[in-house]
């Protein structure tokens, strides 16, 4: 391979890095605003979020076929073909965390019709670690630092943990009040979906990991029996 | 490209369809004896599903490498390109779907130490469903064909249906005898679990129908707007 197409090519993997980045900023942001429409009533906001899972699409759309171009033009081996083929795997789940954002607005929009049935304090925090996990899996991504990776698998205990304890709490509610059911079914939504953005982040760290340190490393004890 | 090549290359890419097919199969029996295991309440069924993961998890890695290899070796274009890279993509919701069925033999194994809480009617139901989501988005796949595709999206409301009515039953127990409520929640967890077996096919689905039709049929309002 000449100078000028080696140049060319690292120029194709970082566009197609710093376009994942992109999207995994644009993500987050939907979960910011998702959240916010949640915690300040906001349905406007919500609106806004639910129409902006279409750029999140678009965007996987955009990735995919431009790392299929990538593959189909300078037939990459070795890491760059496995660092190709990943960023086709990362783009799915990023478009899937979009797709849990939607539905947290679209709970929200619809919580917002009716009477508050709590102040929200542990559904914030979940989302706050969540959207971490998914910024440092793709800086670990980006890095290739499975240490890093590893630490955002470890995380993934702490949202489950939270989504336990909303679920019982929500669960006592409507024990105690049958009047509340409507409402706390629509609160568990959102903590199962933040559930799931934590999952897809550990699904990307997980495949880093295997990116950087190969096949045996790749469903290992330590990731497989981490706590449901 | 000579027609050694050629065939050589064909049987490359027949072999990645038969091994994703064969994971395919796997990952429905390891669903069938999960949800065995909880309806005959046999516990060492669990125990061997949920060990069973291992195997799916070990199908992953090698049909993941067996696509980056074709993907060097061959280096396809066109068509083909897309063929391997949406195997790819297959692969880690077929990972995913063992995930899923993983924990629900683990709460099985946990209900079986228990009283039987009730019949299971409308969860085998869900199975079934998402089993042959499964069976038919792979089908599509190894065919090509959109409308097959499309028929599994249409599926899942079927099955976020019949959980949203588990969730709803399953309430009203914990709400009238709180002597329920672990059993309940294992239960209900089982039922999220049957939805994202549905929601793994339907993303198979999803992308078969992109691979057919290509850009402008993924994420339109017919598969965006079914009821969540």
């Amino acid at each position: 391979m000449t100078k000028h197409l080696m140049s060319q090519f690292d120029a194709d993997l970082n566009e197609i890095r710093s376009r994942l980045l992109e999207m995994g900023g644009k993500v987050e942001k939907m979960l910011t605003d998702a959240m916010t429409s949640l915690v300040e009533r906001d349905s406007e906001l919500a609106t806004r979020t639910i129409d902006y899972d279409h750029e999140i699409n678009r965007l996987e759309v955009e990735i995919d076929e431009r790392c299929l171009e990538v593959l189909a033009l300078r037939q990459p081996t070795a890491r760059d073909l496995r660092f190709i083929t990943l960023a086709l795997k990362i783009v799915t789940d990023l478009e899937r965390i979009g797709d849990q954002c939607r539905n947290i607005a679209k709970r929200a929009w619809e919580l917002n019709d009716l009477p508050q049935l709590k102040p929200y304090i542990d559904l914030p925090r979940m989302a706050v670690i969540a959207a971490a996990m998914v910024t440092e899996a793709l800086d670990a991504f980006v890095r290739g630092d499975a240490q890093a990776a590893y630490a955002v698998c470890l995380r993934d205990s702490e949202v489950d943990l939270l989504n336990d304890q909303i679920q019982r709490e929500l669960l006592t509610f409507m024990i105690e009040d049958s009047g509340t059911v409507t409402r706390a079914i629509k609160v568990t939504a959102i903590a199962k979906c933040l559930e799931r953005v934590a999952d897809h982040a550990t699904n990307v760290a997980e495949m880093v990991i295997f990116m950087v340190k190969g096949k045996d490393v790749r469903h290992t004890a330590i990731i497989e029996n981490q706590p449901q």
